[in-house]
């Protein structure tokens, strides 16, 4: 396998285009081309062939992709045929949903471990499904020596993210999702995907702010009284 | 003020210096550089002169920017001058956790209902601080209209998101926060930001999977036993 080093961007669309694939795979789709793959999941069918391109010639012109070829070449490319196993520091509302957050099922992830510095937290279970019960952070070296966790999710309030993460670095983890909204300072080797509520929703308020006049909420109810036009779908 | 266009990366980055900027305001400082600004916040100082020459001459050469007058001129840039009222729909355990999220309470946004499809789970509190109780998606249009509801987070499974956001979109609102793993179809003039937790992880599979051997944790305990260099810090 080619182990080209490519974008987090691209690293990015070829989870997404994985994701489709695993559900044409499902609907017994054999071969798909770009184009349709591009029509059916609203992507880019240009940017699928170029990104595609860098791992090497998988369509057939005229045909299009073998989808199982491809899906199980990308599991390959993303590393998901290895096992991950995964600690959540911070058992609050959020750390305590990411644990029984249903995406892990479906990944390589799994959730092996749940701590938080608030002592009257320890030794519970978070009342999320499927999820460990809250240990010390006094424990966490040991226990990720013990359960041969790789992989960190820091869900702790910003002014507690730099002192987890360096206490996450010492104990030799790589790889790291982060929810606080800081900007943390990684050691060289080490990966920090930052997962940033705030920034998303200040993109949305950017977005508000431009929209014209008579599409704003902001001028009471009669803004929400116009309506899309006649010719969409009405799902309730 | 000026209203031109910027990239949604562009917006993402103001959405950090603001953070920033609020933190130097917090703590008396009145003048900064971009070069202080990017070393104190691991950020980097060209990008920042870029990112805010879009819109007008804020720094004074050898001097720096004015901290307060910065603060105020992207808060009103990104619209954080005007409140949002958020509905969340999906009261399972990320919602739920969304529902008291610790962020909104810093931010022009206020999650004012929640939803869910789930009968069993109408008229209850999520157990999450201050979050509000759980509605039956039938109210969902009456609610917007009486709440004066802008902003919707999906919060649904992967499978049931385009039929939630067809109902979001049909009460009229134009910007959506997406948790839901689907790639999902807008209307015209509505946004969508999607924060897709499995293409994180899959990055960071990306990542992993592309450590030199003796840096990854698939070769048992041993690779945990590496630890870093004595001249950094160790917090616990």
């Amino acid at each position: 396998m080619k182990r080209e080093k490519v974008s987090e961007l691209t690293t990015n669309r070829l989870s997404v285009y994985l994701r489709c694939l695993n559900m044409l795979l499902a609907a017994n789709v054999t071969t798909v081309s770009s184009q349709r793959l591009a029509e059916e999941f609203n992507l880019n069918s240009a940017q699928i062939r170029k990104d595609l391109a860098h791992f090497g010639e998988f369509g057939v012109r005229g045909v299009g992709y073998d989808v199982r070829g491809l899906r199980d070449h990308l599991t390959s490319i993303l590393g998901l045929d290895r096992p991950h196993r995964v600690a959540i520091i911070g058992a609050g509302n959020l750390g305590s949903a990411l644990a029984g957050y249903y995406g892990w099922s479906a990944s390589n992830f799994s959730v092996v471990a749940l701590f938080d510095s608030d002592q009257d937290k320890i030794g519970l279970p978070t009342g999320a499904t499927n999820s460990p019960v809250v240990q010390p952070m006094a424990n966490f070296q040991q226990v990720v020596e013990d359960e041969a966790i790789d992989v960190a999710v820091i869900a702790v309030p910003g002014n507690a993210a730099q002192g987890v993460l360096n206490v996450v670095m010492d104990a030799g983890i790589k790889a790291v999702l982060n929810f606080a909204p800081a900007r943390l300072h990684a050691r060289p080797g080490v990966k920090i995907k930052t997962v940033d509520l705030t920034v998303s929703l200040e993109t949305l308020s950017y977005f508000l702010a431009r929209q014209p006049a008579p599409f704003v909420g902001e001028t009471g109810n009669g803004a929400f009284a116009r309506r899309n036009g006649a010719g969409e779908d009405h799902v309730q």
